[in-house]
């Protein structure tokens, strides 16, 4: 099959584009690098020596004998999209290629207004230039499941029955979304939603919980093909921190009591739900939405995970409990549903496992490179934007590139 | 109380800003004067002769004693914006400037992403500069009822009690808009409710009907003072527009069958509910939902009304079915609550006395300036942007100036 990897040099998309040419698929990444750019920005840095995208694919073409291609532009870009649709023909597009940080789209005005510009457009063009090119071609967009926020209810995957006044309907699940970032992905899922019933396009909406891991059975080929792994709080994702902070014996960082509980991952486990929304395509006109998590943790959970874990590893770590810089519930009810991709076939890889296998491990190989100041948080979800002279000079700084 | 009418030259927003002056508010409109540029772009124009806003202003100084003041620029332009938050310091903002037809979203891609582009960063900005600057000011946000779509169950005000496998919480009514417009106005709803959840700003989003008539209290005390009249495909509410073909024997246009039922009110009820939501704020960290509309009607029943309204004047008119250029259901369940503005002391206007005392009767007045041109669909939800070249010379000829 032919699949697109739209955003293939971040973190989901080249553990994905990787699997998917292994699997023997005819692969192509796009993307403009911009995940890069907001690493210098912010002067934060992955912890593993990701290379360049020629380097990357140099090193598959090597390992692999297979050969992906890549397209070098901004989806936002019509006359750049249109172009890959025309030159590649995609039978299915996985769309990651949206800023994917809660957090920095808390930092400002200026980031927040570009998290919604550069994800809600980029997703509309995408729409139609399916529309226009590709009408058959299968959309795989990557949602969150953090549209969801806390219900007191059941979350379920994407749509629910609800029973009003003696009558009935399906309807999209209420979105709660928590940052500008959430919100963004809630705005694409509605625009998406829309596409299919007026056009007949087909898509999975792909609800995903909190990724952890970096290694894959393909980044583990060979060194230059290896993952990012983001600890700091802008990019990286909780359990990443916790994982890098065990290893240099920083105390891990709960925020408030951490009673925070959410959905979580393997990176494998995104990789191989990926393939299998390609394996079995939406209809044409359906929207599907499928919550792409394993298992639910809360915070304070997670944090006594890799405790025990590094403790195996001769670590002794402690606990500390800073003031939440988000605005959320520290203690809430949490009961997501995610069976539809264990029904196609999704085996998951445990937490329990990946940590000593890979998660602290990884952490502990690169620890020289750990810069503790990029544990703590700075961006405050209640001050976004309050101190005007920090979003003058973040602007006369040109922090944001879009 | 000093209140900012943002899109106040427009046909809702001119409206409100008299009013709201009238019952002696200080009162500051805001505007681009975009809206008098796409009439121009698309070739239509409203058919009572609507002066510039200098002209405006000093007829209604001439007319009530009273001054309003008028600040020119994009609220996109967060510096503008600023500017005139610290300028005019109001305690409420009744947001209007949006871009506000369906048709015109659907027109090709470069309407559809102007169209979100302009709403959505419009209202980031209000919600950021009112965070800044007056984190006091009610906000008054014109929604749409439209939001909602026509969903099997009775529709509430902006929010539903859901019982789910024996557990219970209030939620977000689950949206299903039809365009790309209505969609604009569902992702503001979504980003207002958490920028009050955030930041304990204070808000009423008014999903609002149908709007019809032309004429209220304040906008009859001088010709100068008149408002839009627009029955265009794509600006053209429907029942204005049928009032327009009754003036010219025209056969009334209908989508499909017309049983697409639909909530409506009189503009007189419009600048009344606004009155109201202003002398009843919302409190800190509240985002009320209120429906803004009166009666219910079909399509079809409109044109029903209108043919015998028009029959008492000894016009003979007659009802033409097309084909329904939307992608909408011709016949549905549709039962939307709107009691929460009348408990607040709304007393509407029904439409059965306002099609003569002035609907049918201003389109009489102004009949050898129709065009019956106007009155044809030329926007297609099923083909927007279907044809590449109509895109490319839409595009071309500059057609989108947000």
């Amino acid at each position: 099959m032919k699949i697109g990897v739209l955003g293939g040099d971040g973190y989901c998309g080249w553990a994905t584009a990787l699997h998917l040419s292994a699997q023997g698929h005819t692969v192509a990444v796009v993307d403009n690098f911009v995940r890069r750019q907001w690493d210098h920005e912010l002067g934060v840095q992955t912890l593993t020596p990701i290379r360049t995208m020629p380097e990357r694919l140099r090193a598959w073409k090597q390992a692999s004998g297979l050969s992906i291609d890549s397209y070098t532009g901004d989806i936002c870009d019509y006359e750049f999209l249109a172009e890959f649709m025309r030159d590649f023909e995609p039978e299915a597009v996985v769309h990651f290629a949206e800023q994917r940080s809660a957090p920095f789209s808390m930092i400002d005005r200026k980031h927040a207004v570009g998290t919604q510009t550069n994800n809600v457009v980029g997703t509309l063009n995408l729409l139609f230039a399916l529309k226009e090119f590709e009408p058959d071609c299968h959309l795989i967009k990557l949602g969150t499941m953090g549209e969801y926020g806390t219900p007191n209810i059941d979350i379920e995957e994407g749509y629910i029955t609800i029973e009003h006044n003696g009558r009935k309907d399906v309807l999209p699940f209420p979105k709660q979304p928590g940052s500008f970032y959430h919100l963004s992905k809630v705005h694409d899922s509605h625009n998406i939603m829309f596409a299919c019933r007026i056009w007949g396009l087909r898509a999975t909406d792909l609800n995903q919980g909190v990724v952890y891991g970096t290694v894959t059975r393909e980044t583990e080929m060979n060194e230059a093909l290896i993952n990012r792994f983001d600890y700091d709080e802008v990019f990286g994702t909780v359990l990443n921190r916790f994982c890098a902070q065990a290893a240099v014996g920083h105390p891990l960082t709960v925020y408030g009591k951490g009673g925070q509980t959410r959905g979580f991952l393997d990176i494998r486990d995104t990789v191989r739900c990926i393939e299998l929304a390609c394996l079995n395509p939406a209809q044409r006109g359906e929207c599907r939405v499928y919550n792409q998590f394993t298992e639910q943790f809360s915070v304070l959970d997670l944090a006594q995970l890799v405790r025990t874990a590094a403790k195996e590893l001769g670590l002794t770590v402690q606990i500390d409990h800073l003031p939440d810089p988000r605005v959320e519930s520290e203690h809430h009810y949490y009961n997501a549903k995610h069976s539809k991709l264990i029904d196609l076939g999704l085996k998951p890889h445990y937490l329990s496992d990946a940590l000593l296998d890979s998660l602290v491990n990884i952490a502990i190989r690169y620890k020289d490179g750990i810069d503790p100041s990029m544990f703590l948080p700075r961006v405050n979800w209640r001050s976004a934007v309050n101190d005007r002279k920090k979003t003058q000079d973040a602007a006369a700084a040109g922090m944001v590139s879009f």
